[in-house]
């Protein structure tokens, strides 16, 4: 595996790799790698030629107030980790050669970016969708991996994708989960013990919000109202949102007649965590 | 020279050429194509193996109230004039075909796009930088040219460029003028046959202005009230902006210390044009 730093070396790596005929696959990552990731570059590789993985802490998609400073970073295990899924090209820039100043651009997706994560974290997939677009255009990959964890930043992906028509394929992931339910985040590591059991409570929620759609419950009000009753129920939980909504479009749904996704954010101390599940009427 | 008219064949048409190793450049145009597009197309075909060459009135650069229903358009007379400097694809989209719904995504240029034209008409350059980053992504040329004579939009997309790590070149190319002076629009077209002559009073007093720096001015509000003093004796000049800012970040400038922009829009009756030149200090 090769670890590089620059834009240039990046580019002089992929044009070898598409010279030999090779299909690049990327999955652009903010490090401290947990299994998530690491479905995502199996995947990646299983389909690939030439896997390509960045780790970047994108500082425009963080708020003010938000925890960019204290992301958690080991730069050294991650690369132990893509060693170990067989990356072969590592791309772990600084800042500034992302970002070298004057910087003026910003790539903005309107209707999908002002609910759910987007309410809370204003100017989030502002930043996710300009620096996204400049990985893809600095790797040129033929196939990308996100994890669905993410729901919304799927959603938005797809749609700058399709919108400015860059020429690749958006591959969304299956959430990860550790063995007791937790999707698995970089953030996790933040939980206190405590927290970390009460942080059951999101996937548990999710899970009965979907056994309640196959024993046909279709009001979504309802069922969300059910999530976030059981979430009530856990002392160190705080909920910013739980919200039902249309499975592309991101907007609030009242009955379930097509694929549409249960997602939620809630604090645990100074944590925030997201989760979510798709949901079908059958 | 093909003709085609949908994103695919494009795609198709250039990796092709791609494939048999030919360098790719693209002039991306409004068509009612003038001797300023054609200098665009011939330097392309001198410096690349494939010519591609678009003509879409893009409606999302067009303000509410400005021409884009009545703006001119002769695709036979423009497939004519393209085939005569061997363009090897014509790309004549549809709106639909750029902009299939929904569509959501903008990218926008700080900075660079609240003065001048960006000033008089708000939201012109995230349409202009949405609707090339989309070409630059359908084609996917080596290298791009454009009139110098839309200098703002020059300078946007060059930042852009940079910004998103678009690999490609942009090269600009010097305003193309008629015989006595008028740089060449497609716009000219509205005038009457008075205006067309009261609109010579825009190359006149940038010519003068160079030769007042050329003189030893170094005064660039002294400058732009010469350049208004000149224009405002003509009775059909009605002036939007005259003014002097820095090459490359367009902010005003005081005292000529390096290149610098003298950039004007003036109204003729219904007919709004523009025109500029390069100031350099020595």
């Amino acid at each position: 595996m090769r670890i590089v730093t620059t834009i240039a070396e990046v580019r002089e790596a992929v044009r070898q790799a598409r010279h030999a005929g090779q299909r690049i696959g990327f999955v652009p990552t903010m490090g401290y790698l947990h299994e998530g990731h690491l479905t995502l570059m199996r995947q990646a590789r299983s389909e690939a030629g030439f896997v390509v993985v960045s780790i970047f802490v994108n500082p425009t998609q963080f708020g003010p107030n938000e925890d960019f400073a204290r992301y958690p970073r080991d730069l050294e295990r991650d690369e132990a980790l893509c060693a170990s899924v067989s990356v072969d090209l590592l791309f772990h820039p600084a800042v500034e050669e992302i970002y070298p100043q004057p910087f003026r651009t910003s790539v903005k997706v309107a209707g999908l970016t002002d609910r759910l994560c987007g309410a809370s974290r204003p100017g989030h997939f502002d930043g996710v969708a300009t620096v996204v677009s400049k990985l893809f255009n600095i790797v040129k990959p033929d196939v990308a991996y996100f994890g669905q964890k993410d729901a919304q930043q799927v959603a938005v992906i797809q749609r700058m994708v399709a919108d400015l028509n860059l020429d690749l394929e958006i591959v969304p992931v299956p959430t990860v989960r550790e063995p007791d339910g937790l999707a698995m985040s970089s953030r996790n590591t933040y939980l206190s013990p405590a927290e970390r059991q009460a942080a059951l409570v999101l996937s548990r929620s999710l899970a009965m919000a979907r056994d309640l759609v196959m024993a046909g419950e279709r009001n979504m009000s309802a069922l969300a109202a059910a999530i976030r009753a059981m979430i009530a129920e856990e002392p160190l939980a705080e909920i910013d949102y739980v919200e039902i909504v249309d499975y592309a479009a991101l907007q609030p749904v009242e009955r379930l007649e097509r694929r549409a996704l249960a997602a939620l954010a809630v604090r645990f101390g100074k944590t925030r965590l997201i989760d979510n599940i798709t949901l079908e009427p059958s």
